[in-house]
């Protein structure tokens, strides 16, 4: 049963300024929540999603019915207790479950926006979960936390909110965008791109789907997400359904089989040109040359109680890049823990069962709450 | 001025017999040659191309009017100095610049091959070479060299072939792709056959071409080619010809313009076909496994001088692949020589200009040379 709940926020005569220069009013937020606001409105959590995630962070997912995507880490008496705190996640705008994005309707012409929708950033999403925020009367989060894209988002709230944020969790992520992660998103985009079905992102229109170039960039995708002793622990050369090799172009190794079905099995619940805008917000994303080369004065207004965790095998958002992080918070002298999880699951461990990283989050929120 | 041959090589009587149990005969070799075979035939050394590569190692590349892709390593005075060696390059079979291969005629059918072309595998590609070596009357080629897929070939003819095998440099390379290798070649496969224009493998007859699947499959490989310091160096977040992003999906970073540039040059001079065949055979090779699970069983009639060389930022074939051939080797109590080259150039390091890896090779050879 599904819990998503669709707002406008803004209007026509108080639209949401983008940094691009361009304003959209109003704009429509997905989100869903778990647990209940208390009367202090101290007790409130906003996970922020990644790249391909959405506001199904804890219940069923509409399209493929599977468990929220942190249902193992979010929920009654788990380590996000809904007991005890009040969860929002939005989807963000220039995604696709419903929140303002490229298949959404433009109320000016009535019609998909499809790449009319101006490119949006890390910070115009943070903008839209503020008003979303802004809508509950929360003035203090009682913490952010997000993995990947959703540590952008973090990182970014930290910076241009930062007395909204009481503690924060950002995980696996970065500041800015190395030129490999920029050639990996670049990728995706040019596979969309080349499938003649996108029809220059209006495919919707055209009753088209681009199905063959979302699910290659799907590929590259995952083949980012796992690390190289993940794949050889899950597959190795083992073959598919079969004692020896084909000398064909089938799936002949189950590597083959599981990225084939992980490209497909994405189509069905994603839409392309959310994929090309949200993989340009990532590159786009720099807080570092938004302040002058400087992550101190990012943060110099910041004076949350942070953790940060990454994880050993990560090689999209490497350790290194975390540490970057936690120098300039240290600099700054802020309250800041950091965990670096001992695993071979790549970057896809932070939606992985981690007990480690799950009990770290719990002690850290559950020590946090008591100097609310 | 180009030097390439072109000759057939077995017959319709006594075909090559392919390890998927079909046979091609005669079977075309293109290749070229630099320097003098001497009298004795004691001073042929076989340069094994790699994915992409060719048999124009040491002269213009007749598409690109590119100088050979080992031009720095090989000629008079070089480290392989041409002067002084014979040094033979032919095109792989399943390739595409002249060799038998999918976009050649099928004798049988007088059309082109196209996807009726068998599965290849290194094995296959060896037993070509070595009819061309026998062509020459050559008993014994003084060394093998080859980097990346260059290198399977060379650690297959020091399995299948040793006693025709004085010494041997495999470079970056691997006895068997891991599940990482295999995921990568996959993703370009499936770009490659996303394509509409591929048209089932029988583009060149329905006159299309597929060149956006080949260009994003180009892309993919190429990021694997680099390391990511080599991208960050080379590009980090510097824009392309521009002061500030430009809120679009035009190729706003450096980097991008790089890669679509890659993806784009690669469609000239290189079929797509021969890609899907070509990453079959590097995925399919394992030496490992066809010999019972032991490289000391695979290796057990060598009897050559070896030199391994692999490069640190090398992620496609780290160092730690080249050490378990080397570890094999040894346990046979063979004449190794190992070097690993410190770099930040990634994979592709073998290609550039790496003057302690040049080195290395020249002081290999001469001294090997004296022990002939």
């Amino acid at each position: 049963m599904s819990n998503n709940k669709i707002i406008d926020l803004g209007s026509s005569e108080d639209p949401l300024v983008l940094d691009c220069g361009k304003s959209i009013g109003p704009i429509k937020t997905a989100f869903t929540t778990y647990g209940e606001l208390n009367e202090t409105k101290s007790n409130a959590i906003l996970v922020c999603h990644a790249l391909t995630g959405d506001q199904y962070v804890a219940s069923e997912h509409p399209i493929t019915k599977k468990d929220g995507w942190w249902s193992l880490l979010i929920g009654p008496e788990k380590s996000i207790d809904t007991n005890k705190y009040f969860v929002i996640c939005p989807n963000v705008i220039g995604g696709c479950m419903g929140s303002t994005g490229p298949n959404e309707i433009n109320p000016k012409t009535g019609k998909e926006y499809g790449l009319d929708f101006p490119v949006v950033t890390i910070g115009d999403m943070v903008k839209a979960q503020k008003l979303l925020i802004d809508s509950f009367g929360i003035e203090k989060l009682f913490s952010v936390i997000g993995g990947s894209m959703g540590g952008m988002l973090v990182l970014e709230w930290l910076s241009k909110f930062p007395s909204y944020v009481f503690s924060a969790i950002p995980i696996a992520t970065t500041t800015n965008h190395s030129a490999q992660n920029i050639a990996l998103n670049e990728l995706a985009r040019q596979a969309i791109m080349a499938d003649p079905e996108w029809k220059s992102g209006n495919y919707n229109i055209e009753n088209t789907k681009p199905v063959k170039g979302l699910s290659v960039a799907r590929m590259a995708a995952h083949i980012s997400y796992l690390s190289e002793q993940s794949l050889h622990e899950k597959f190795g050369r083992n073959l598919q359904n079969k004692n020896k090799i084909e000398f064909s172009f089938d799936a002949d190794f189950q590597v083959e089989s599981y990225l084939r079905h992980q490209g497909f099995k994405f189509v069905d619940r994603f839409d392309a040109n959310s994929y090309l805008y949200i993989t340009r917000a990532m590159d786009y994303f720099d807080l570092k040359a938004e302040n002058n080369g400087s992550l101190i004065e990012a943060f110099k207004n910041t004076n949350s109680h942070i953790l940060c965790a990454s994880f050993t095998s990560d090689w999209l958002y490497p350790t290194s890049e975390n540490k970057v992080i936690i120098k300039a918070f240290n600099a700054l002298g802020l309250n800041v823990s950091f965990v670096e999880i001992e695993t071979d699951n790549g970057h896809d461990s932070f939606l992985l069962d981690e007990p480690e990283f799950f009990q770290t989050i719990k002690g850290f929120l559950d020590a946090t709450y008591k100097k609310l």
